[in-house]
C-alpha cells in the first residue's frame, strides 16, 4: 500500500472495529493520507479506543485525533445506558435495535467536518455498512448522501466552490465481503476489536449482535477468525 | 408567557447571547417545554456560559444540559485559536470571517437531535441569523433546511414515521428587530453577554463584530443598552 499522492487529505472515523479499519485501508490504498478521529462518548468499555490506536500505528496515519464526547448524558441506548446488551437476534419491539445510540453517525461526522475543513480534506470516510446494521438509520445510503449534501452547504468549501465528499465504501458490502477486501490488503484483523460486551480482560463475549455478525463473516469469508471469544457458541 | 402545553418538548441551543435567549423565550411562547443545550467547546472565555445559566434559571428551563466538545484540538478559528479577535469591520480576505468556527452549527446541532430523539421532542430551536452574519455559512436558511433533512434520515424519529423540525425563528430578523420581540416578551437582556473579547471582569469589549452589532441594534430599536462596555466608542 504506497501512498500515490500524500497530498490529499481525508479524515477516516476509525472505531476500532473491523469496519473502520478496513475503510481506513482502502482510503489510505486510494492514496489519501489519514488523519483519524475516534471518540471517547462513554460507550461500555474503552477496549475499542486502545484497538483505535493500535491500528493507527500500524496504518502509518499522519494524525490520531481523540475527542471525548459525553453522549452518556443523553443516554438511549445500551451502549451508553445501564440497559443490557442483547444477545444476537434478540427479538426486537422495535425494528431499530437498542444497540442504536442516537444520532452518534451525525455528530462523529459533525466532528469529522470540522477538522476536514481545518485541514483541507477532500474526503470523509466512514465505515458505515447497510447490509448487516439495516437497522441502524444512520447507516442507510440515503444518509450518507444527505449529510454530503447538507456538509458543503455548512462549511466554507461548500460556499468557496470546493466540495467535500463523504465516502462510505463498505456501505453494499456483507461483513464477508468487508473481510475479503481487507485480507487482500494485507489487514490483521486481531488489532481490531468488534464486541459490545466484552468480559473485564477485553475478550469477546461471543453473544452480541456484533460478535455473531463478525464469526459469521469469518466464516463465510473463509478466513481464520483470530478473536478470543469469552464464551463457545 | 404561560405554557399553553408543556408536553411538547423541544430542545432549544444556549449560548448566553441575545439571539439564543430570544429564541428561546420565542420557543417557551409558542407552549414548548424547554430542554436547553449549551456547550463548553474551548470559546476564549467562559462568561458566556454563565449567561446561559443564569437565562436557563430565569426561563424556567425543564432541564439544561451542558456539553463539553473539544473545537481547541481542531482550531481554525479566532474563537478557539490564538489569533486576535479583529475589530468590528476590518476588511477580512474571505468573505467568512475569521470568527467563524468551522461546523460549529452542525456540531451543535447533531448533540441536540441526539438529546431531541432520546426526549421525543418535536423541534430544536437555534438563533442562527441570516442577516447580521451573512458571511457564516452555517446560518443561512439553505443550511438550516437541509440539516432539518438530514436529521430526519438520521434517525429512528423519522425512520418510524414522525417529524423532528429544526427551528431558526430569527433567520430572517435584524438584530434591532430581535431585540424589539424579546422586549415585547420581557426579557432582560442585561442577562446576555455577546462579546468575542471581554476583559478579565467580563466586560464586553464594545470592538469587536459582536458588539459593534449589539449596540447598532439597540440603538436602531430604540432601546437602552444594558451592557458595560469596556471601552467607549
Amino acid at each position: 500500500m504506497n501512498e500515490i499522492n500524500d497530498k490529499r487529505n481525508a479524515v477516516v472515523l476509525l472505531s476500532g472495529g473491523l469496519d473502520s479499519y478496513t475503510t481506513a485501508a482502502v482510503a489510505k490504498q486510494d492514496g489519501f493520507a489519514i488523519y483519524a478521529i475516534s471518540f471517547d462518548y462513554g460507550q461500555r468499555h474503552s477496549f475499542e479506543l486502545k484497538a483505535a490506536k493500535k491500528i493507527a500505528q500500524s496504518l502509518g496515519v499522519k494524525q490520531h485525533l481523540q475527542q471525548v464526547v459525553n453522549l452518556r448524558a443523553i443516554g438511549g441506548s445500551a451502549l451508553t445506558d445501564d440497559i443490557a446488551v442483547p444477545e444476537a437476534n434478540t427479538p426486537s419491539i422495535s425494528e431499530i435495535p437498542i444497540t442504536y445510540v442516537p444520532a452518534r453517525n451525525t455528530i462523529f461526522l459533525s466532528l469529522a467536518l470540522s477538522w476536514a475543513e481545518v485541514l483541507g480534506a477532500e474526503s470523509i470516510f466512514i465505515g458505515a455498512n447497510a447490509v448487516d446494521y439495516s437497522g441502524y438509520p444512520d447507516c442507510r445510503p440515503e444518509f450518507i448522501e444527505s449529510f454530503e449534501k447538507m456538509a458543503n452547504l455548512a462549511t466554507r468549501i461548500g460556499v468557496e466552490g470546493g466540495r467535500i465528499k463523504i465516502s462510505a465504501p463498505l456501505i453494499d458490502l456483507s461483513k464477508a465481503e468487508i473481510i475479503t477486501k481487507g485480507i487482500a490488503l494485507g489487514l490483521d484483523y486481531s488489532l481490531t476489536h468488534s464486541c459490545y460486551d466484552p468480559d473485564q480482560l477485553g475478550r469477546a463475549c461471543g453473544k452480541c449482535d456484533s460478535c455473531y455478525l463478525r464469526r459469521k463473516g469469518f466464516e463465510e469469508a473463509g478466513v481464520t477468525d483470530p478473536t478470543e471469544y469469552a464464551s463457545p457458541r
